[in-house]
């Protein structure tokens, strides 16, 4: 593989482009975004050797890496079939929703056995180009969702891309990945954002947060993440996201009420329970940070 | 004043006496504690001068800080109420919520002017002595809420010890500080509690924690909190937690509607309205480090 092209340059993808550029991994490293002004940062801060807005400068890659908020992807895909693109060209992604871009992906129609389906877990409450970063997948997991008719050699070209770049590859099945991150990042995005709405409404706003200390701002540092990012990937995995709300709420609710009637031990043994998995989790991040 | 009492040597207590030790504040530094192992550790580490886990030790202290979780101040207080203390001996507390503290200090009687409430905003999810450190008040707020008859030379002298350790003093309505730390700390931990624990009891708890990644440790770091503190905040401060979880929860489930009807428009509107007030509260914290 010799070119590689990123389309949307955001965090993510910028972060791909700019990791390959430094490493020498393509001969060529194309950037594809809608802003020329994005385009323009990444030519200056030799992100990518070449940029365009056009997506048909795609037809040059061997590797093409969508890298947008997801619910761009169907149209994208939508153009990518009517291009010509070379022969073996390797289609991926980094979509956080897995189930719904790869049926998105179905319009690729022959060029979707050359699809591979994957989710690099990293990111920040930073957005854009301007917060790229080449380490950012390092000691990272990358998750890849291959479908029954996903090509095997396709599949092994973007795994090794990811552990060149410093990242752990798992393969799982989409709907559990959907599953998974349901629970471990939309949920948690999702209650960021709505408590920070919430308290941005609260009379006392401007109170709230003069008064709010470091507790909060490691709580609420995930409602600083990009919106429109956000607001395709609660809508992509709606099914999920709302499972795991209701199943949340139910809990919340139980909580409410053993407040309400001052039920002590049941509200000490759920923050018990909670500071136990709190715990476990640290040890687990803790591991993986010395491996 | 030379003799300073802490009651409950956990994170807050040991770190105002390690403070006061190290800065040489008072000639005589004494730590209370039901446990006589927190004693050892806090002699050991030159954390207090003197212990004992006999509250009666105080009558010898100018001033005397209660820093236990609230719901043990009633017994405390009703205790102190019955020693020899000296004639104007100082009684304040580093308790997080300020209305039923104040109510439960009545019991305080004649000594009840002399009784200063206050809450350092400070505080990690480490918790217990081990986790002391003299400059965990640096530039943090303290909320002083004094009553109609709190003593203002006691109120002076406790605000005067609170700057020595570097934190910012501010005055407030016992009731208006209970309002705004509900919304600020108290809401945020009970949802990351109830979160964590609704995770945990998932049948996937294991792979969600394995594939969580750093978001994931920022939203959930403050459920590692101590879970009997945090219990008895959410008991002693009931009414104002609970009209707080009314709105959010409201709120919440506004949200939830939308992505059910897949209301792009609102869920964009809410990501965006918190996404600013995050920067908003960025940039307050920013301003406030600086100084």
């Amino acid at each position: 593989m010799t070119t590689l092209a990123v389309v949307g340059l955001g965090l993510i993808g910028g972060s791909i482009a700019k990791a390959c550029v430094e490493q020498k991994l393509f001969a060529q490293v194309i950037g594809v975004d809608k802003s020329a002004q994005t385009g323009k940062f990444a030519l200056n801060n030799k992100i990518v050797h070449k940029f365009s807005v056009d997506l048909s400068i795609v037809e040059q890659a061997d590797l093409i890496i969508i890298a947008t908020p997801v619910l761009a992807f169907f149209s994208i895909f939508k153009h990518l079939a009517q291009l010509k693109l070379k022969a073996n060209a390797i289609i991926s992604d980094a979509g956080s929703v897995k189930q719904s871009v790869i049926e998105a992906a179905q319009i690729l129609a022959a060029k979707f056995t050359n699809f591979v389906p994957a989710h690099p877990i990293a990111g920040s409450e930073q957005s854009g180009i301007t917060a790229a970063i080449s380490s950012l997948f390092l000691n990272h997991q990358v998750i890849i969702t291959p479908t029954a008719q996903t090509n095997a050699n396709a599949c092994e070209q973007v795994s090794n891309l990811w552990r060149k770049l410093g990242a752990k590859v798992t393969f799982m099945e989409a709907k559990k990945h959907d599953q998974i991150l349901a629970a471990t990042s939309h949920l948690p995005h999702l209650l960021a954002f709505a408590l920070v709405d919430s308290l941005a409404k609260n009379d006392q706003s401007l109170a709230i947060f003069n008064y709010a200390a470091g507790g909060f701002r490691d709580f609420t540092r995930i409602a600083g993440s990009d919106p429109q990012m956000w607001r395709d990937i609660f809508i992509s995995n709606k099914n999920e996201v709302l499972s795991n709300l209701d199943t949340f709420m139910t809990d919340l609710t139980k909580l409410k009420q053993a407040l309400i009637a001052q039920d002590s031990d049941f509200i000490l043994a759920s923050l018990r329970n909670a500071q136990g998995a709190r715990s476990y989790f640290a040890q687990i991040l803790a591991q993986r940070n010395k491996e």
